[in-house]
């Protein structure tokens, strides 16, 4: 059945498209999101495992805990250590982080083919 | 079924993530699809609609043209005008608009509650 997109359901959702983005918009934040689908990780690892630099790394997971969607809990070892993973909250996300990866995984094979 | 998210699925999906944001991320890609979900529209009701600059919407609809997720059609009018409309390409992106405006809603509906 195709929806009828009207001007204000498309306004609507414009909206609340933006309201996404200004939470996990960006570069790098539904990349860590989905880097910590498999399970959680300390800081360095996820540097390197997204390839994103310690400084801008640290604001991202600092905002994705102030939004509910990444925990951080402090290990009482020697040296100290860190781990951030993903809330229960976060599964919400599990629907935009499938289609995307689905679109640029198929976005990918169109342009090769 | 929990889906299993192994080190190596993650590390995929995340680069199919990371090739969507090059095409679609941003602020303002996806608001602008969204906004030509309801028809094709000239270029100054697409910035008074979606809120964007001229000059940064010349900018998002060039490369979103060149993607094939956008055409453009000068129309013989006096003034001369350009009408910008959904291609049926686009119409793959259906499930990430979908998903992040679902997303984006809900999101809003905690928060406020």
């Amino acid at each position: 059945m195709d929806t009828i997109h009207t001007k204000a359901s498309c306004r609507q959702a414009s909206l609340a498209i933006r309201d996404t983005l200004d939470i996990v918009g960006g570069k790098w934040k539904l990349v860590l999101l989905m880097t910590l689908r498999n399970g959680k990780r300390r800081f360095r690892e996820l540097s390197r495992e997204a390839e994103i630099s310690p400084r801008i790394l640290s604001k991202e997971l600092q905002e994705l805990e102030q939004n509910g969607l990444v925990s951080r809990t402090v290990c009482d070892t020697r040296p100290v250590t860190v781990e951030y993973a993903l809330t229960d909250y976060s599964e919400t996300l599990d629907e935009v982080l499938d289609a995307l990866a689905k679109w640029g995984a198929q976005h990918r094979r169109k342009i090769i083919l």
